[in-house]
């Protein structure tokens, strides 16, 4: 598209930024955001970036760039306890840019923004000679003294993980099969179309676990969200909290098609391996283990106990079918 | 540089960035920030990218690229009467990166953190293919109710705006003019080399006015910072207020260097037209114009009167010697 069909800036955000705007973000007729903060509450802020041909495929269609890009700072949010205000978004928009694909992309934006209650609040539009290059800036709100840390894991305390695992992960691997001169992966050919559609989709769109939220903040000593990989964020937990874990890796909830994959090795290393879940991390002391489980349950986004945080200094070890498993720089291997 | 000698994400944020973080942002050592908001203040948010090649000549020193990252925000909390209290750094490093180039742009933006007293509260750090991508968000607070608005003029108020104008845009000029295969312009050669020097580090190290902050809070309607021209912004500010203006040029406060190179008419219009000054422009009510004058004198930033705000529909309009001057899509002609 030319330049003279494409909105310009002032346009641009009128049109298709402007009606996710809530009131903090002042009609988007000035440079910041305003607002009171809530008396008794402590303000939670988290960043993420997102580069074309990096994080997400260029090709992706342009709501679910929009839905994941808002959705993985509401997963960092939802992971400490914390309610979404609102949001800043950076746009770097590249040459080729059109004015569908940004109506689109502020169409799944917008959407997540109001099943989620955190309305765009500000931001910048620029140009680039790159790739569309995004940056969101979430912020919310959690009791004072309360937002659930990743450094607050004790020895003793249980490891619960949201939903499913893997998933994504999987759906990354179908979408890297679908691309020209790739051979699919065995396990890929066993799986029905359906299945294929459910992992591609779990990709497309995180779903940030913010109905765990008070969960979280009632019953949790420590917090991360999943988001590069089972197994390396929780030795990235580990090591903030100053402690190990004992993993059983067959306890790891798995979708029905994640389970069908994972049949073949190779994609259960996926699963447990790979990023993009985007579901909540959590340590538990073992008389809130009940009561966690129930507040998930009724909250309708079930946790699994995965493991057990083990003493200051000792190692993270997964353990299945009663060897220890080794991930080595991110290879899978039994010894 | 290889990827063998350079650190990876963890190292890289534990030896340039964790020094310049404050309490809210958990030594980087979580997804998040957290911070207590003081009671009876509003929180202000603005965000900010800059793209190298776009935003910035690449080669920049990298000190500078980092100060002027932050500078950029800090001036939008300025504008709007806000203390600063920390910000998010979102940075996607091209693969040519190096760890002296992220040693001095860290320098750069931890030098201007600490003498605005705003620390690195988080971020994300990711790699990309294009150019070197930079986006910040920072907060900070204003007594609740307080901030200035961009919507704030109002029919009869007093223009002031604060430093010198057109310093930066000269500086820019400055700079495209040392690059290959350009003439210089006639005022450029005009110039003493202490004088150019003056004009390359204004656009280098935009000085956020946060000295103004308590001056426009007690006294100003409205105000935005001065980023993309002067004309272009006054009559931004003044159809976000739904107002008129009459702006004398010959009112314009310029620096020496830049009233020795508008000699040139040329320069004059790339002084009051062009980007980068990071100033402040205000309305404020006749009767306060005596006391903002006083208090910007005393917080060491003198403001400059330059016009009044007119009635609700009036045009904007710019007088220079008693004839009306009119910039139409960016140039300079006197009817």
């Amino acid at each position: 598209m030319s330049d003279a069909q494409r909105p310009g800036e002032d346009d641009l955000i009128a049109r298709y930024f402007r009606p996710l705007a809530g009131p903090a973000g002042l009609s988007l007729l000035d440079d910041v955001a305003c607002l009171a903060p809530t008396p008794g509450q402590d303000l939670v802020l988290t960043a993420d970036a997102l580069v074309a041909g990096v994080h997400f495929f260029p090709h992706d269609p342009p709501e679910a760039i929009g839905w994941k890009a808002l959705g993985v700072n509401l997963s960092d949010l939802a992971a400490k306890g914390a309610e979404p205000l609102g949001f800043l978004l950076s746009l770097a928009l590249p040459p080729g840019w059109t004015a569908g694909w940004l109506e689109a992309f502020a169409a799944g934006l917008g959407d997540l923004a109001g099943r989620s209650g955190c309305p765009l609040a500000g931001g910048d539009t620029v140009r680039t000679p790159g790739p569309l290059t995004l940056s969101i800036t979430a912020f919310g709100e959690v009791p004072a003294g309360r937002m659930v840390a990743r450094t607050g894991a004790r020895p003793g305390d249980r490891l619960y993980v949201s939903g499913t695992i893997g998933d994504a992960a999987l759906g990354l691997q179908l979408r890297i099969a679908e691309e020209p001169r790739r051979a699919p992966a065995d396990w890929i050919q066993a799986l029905a179309e359906g299945e294929r559609e459910y992992l591609r989709e779990r990709y497309l769109r995180p779903q940030p676990r913010l109905a765990l939220r008070r969960a979280l903040v009632d019953h949790a000593t420590g917090a991360m969200d999943v988001s590069d990989g089972l197994v390396g964020d929780l030795q990235k937990m580990m090591r903030a909290s100053g402690t190990g874990a004992s993993v059983a890796l067959e306890t790891v909830p798995l979708s029905p098609p994640a389970r069908r994959a994972a049949a073949d090795s190779s994609a259960f290393h996926v699963c447990v391996t790979g990023g993009d879940d985007y579901e909540v991390l959590c340590s538990v002391p073992e008389d809130r283990a009940g009561p966690l489980v129930a507040a998930a349950a009724s909250a309708g986004v079930p946790v699994t106990a995965i493991g057990k945080v083990g003493p200051a200094g000792s190692p993270v070890t997964f353990v299945q079918d009663g060897k220890v498993v080794s991930f080595d720089r991110g290879s899978f291997s039994h010894f």
